[in-house]
């Protein structure tokens, strides 16, 4: 059986690879456009905030979460898979006010400053509060996608879809995130995101910053070779533009929380949509009797990859498992 | 008699336009790398604050200025040249007294905000105070690069001199910016400077800004098509990374001063290297018989052009302006 993958993010290459795997004959159509996963950071937050209302997304998170290490092995390469936990940090009273509701949902013991500032020495004094989440871990989803391509090879074709109608396949697998409502009708939007790069001393932070700067959610995500990934702003909007304030907020909150980096070199600006749904959960399971879709995964593309490709992999193959029916693309 | 010009920045190609007026046979010699006029925002400010020890450089800067006109309109094509005037602009009280004392030097009146408010309507309703400057000016640099290289259309030749006695000519200028150093020896050292270009509403500014924000200096030059050039951090360093703080400082001090520019775009990081002197005064004379200097103009290569490239042609020509002693490069 013919399996097309519309989309060549890091939703469409890991369905392609686990599809691939089960020995089916697959193609991934590639429009050429970066998707998210290029701008993305790679925070693998399970326990993140949004997803409290909805006990399914929960789930799916942490089932993601907990195969991200196979995922991650099976690739066989570096994809700066690591799992040095994230700090959850709080710059002032009312940052902490808001940040101690989530925690405490997680269920996080509070760490006193001077225990922060052990573990990451590059802190503010002025940081407040924080707690430690050993759970939520990173990858470089560049790397992820370099590997993924690789796995592929031969298998990836550099087409741009605009009807599926044209393509030509037993089965259709839509996983062209933003693009996925053009090519479909179904409810994506393009929540945009702006996310900087720098590049400081190696070991400068030892892990994920999670923070609430004045009023202001920012992440940092240090890899091993000095790069630290700064974001994100988060718009309803569909422009490109890198804005003076969406850098500003992010390098001040940035240099607020770890003063150090003021010095940091910073060699790269990106804008990126996140594709969101109307409950920014995901749409995965069967549109019509040959196709599929995978798309809208909102903030947790990322996170999501493993999970979402054994589902739909698993689909295509006809094992339709129960968690597929909590975000069937036709629930809005 | 043939000249070579080391050096095709600003001041290399003004004075190799003014010696090809006068009949010389001149060859510019172009290493290629893009000198501080490509970073350069181009005000054009004689009445600056860093010459008021320094009558002759005061001079200098005033006579410069006056000639920019005539040297604009001599180059017959569009350069960006302007003379809506600049605010001078001062954030909060201890800004304005920071302020005041150059201010009264020029001998500018202050405006009340209202004032200001009704030159400048995008201005934050914090500024405290302010001046009108109507003969500071500016032009874009890189308009003016291009106009003169169109000038010496054929004379302008891409080589690197790494000693000056392998340049072929009857007269050798010396005018390679920071990169005289090497050359002659002379004491000139880079001064880093970064520059932001953003890109808004074309109107939304109508003079240069001036500012001092929080006991930070910026300035903002608007151009007719939108783009405004936020400058400069000044650093003793010879590096050339953007940094995270150097970035930071320049859109917090533009934003709170314009906070509009929010959402204008930031399409343009760049670095560049002053050259300064050991009194941050230029340095303009003979070395040797048949070799002439032109260089160290650190702030003021775009103002001090058209006075550099007549003082230089005429010297060349065997006219010495008696304002060249008090810019000799010997005299340190």
């Amino acid at each position: 059986m013919t399996v097309a993958v519309v989309g060549a993010g890091i939703i469409g290459l890991s369905i392609a690879w686990r599809l691939r795997e089960r020995g089916f004959e697959v193609t991934v159509l590639d429009s050429g456009e970066r998707g998210a996963w290029h701008v993305a950071a790679g925070m693998l937050a399970p326990g993140g905030e949004s997803a409290f209302e909805q006990p399914w997304l929960t789930r799916l998170l942490a089932e993601s979460g907990e195969r991200w290490p196979a995922f991650a092995a099976a690739l066989g390469v570096d994809v700066g898979y690591d799992d040095a936990g994230t700090l959850g940090l709080a710059m002032t009273a009312d940052d902490l006010a808001d940040a101690a509701r989530v925690w405490t949902r997680q269920k996080l013991a509070l760490l006193r400053p001077s225990e922060l500032r052990e573990r990451e020495p590059a802190l503010s004094p002025r940081v407040r509060a924080g707690v430690y989440a050993p759970t939520e871990r990173q990858v470089d989803p560049r790397k992820v996608v370099a590997a993924l391509r690789d796995r592929l090879d031969g298998r990836i074709v550099a087409r741009r879809v605009e009807r599926l109608s044209d393509v030509d396949a037993d089965t259709v697998v839509v996983a062209a995130g933003c693009g996925t409502a053009a090519l479909t009708g179904l409810p994506v939007r393009p929540v945009k995101g702006q996310v900087l790069r720098l590049r400081g001393e190696p070991g400068l932070l030892r892990h994920v910053l999670d923070a609430t700067v004045d009023g202001r959610h920012v992440y940092l995500v240090p890899r091993s070779d000095g790069e630290i990934v700064v974001g994100a702003t988060q718009e309803e909007r569909t422009d490109r533009a890198i804005t003076a304030g969406g850098v500003h907020d992010l390098l001040h909150a940035a240099i607020d929380l770890v003063p150090g980096l003021a010095e940091a070199e910073l060699v790269e600006t990106t804008v990126g949509h996140r594709p969101g749904t109307p409950d920014n959960a995901p749409l995965l399971g069967r549109l019509r009797d040959n196709e599929i879709v995978a798309a809208g995964h909102h903030r947790n593309g990322v996170l999501l990859a493993p999970i979402t490709a054994d589902l739909i992999a698993g689909l295509v193959a006809g094992e339709e498992d129960p968690l597929l029916e909590h975000f069937a693309p036709g629930r809005f």
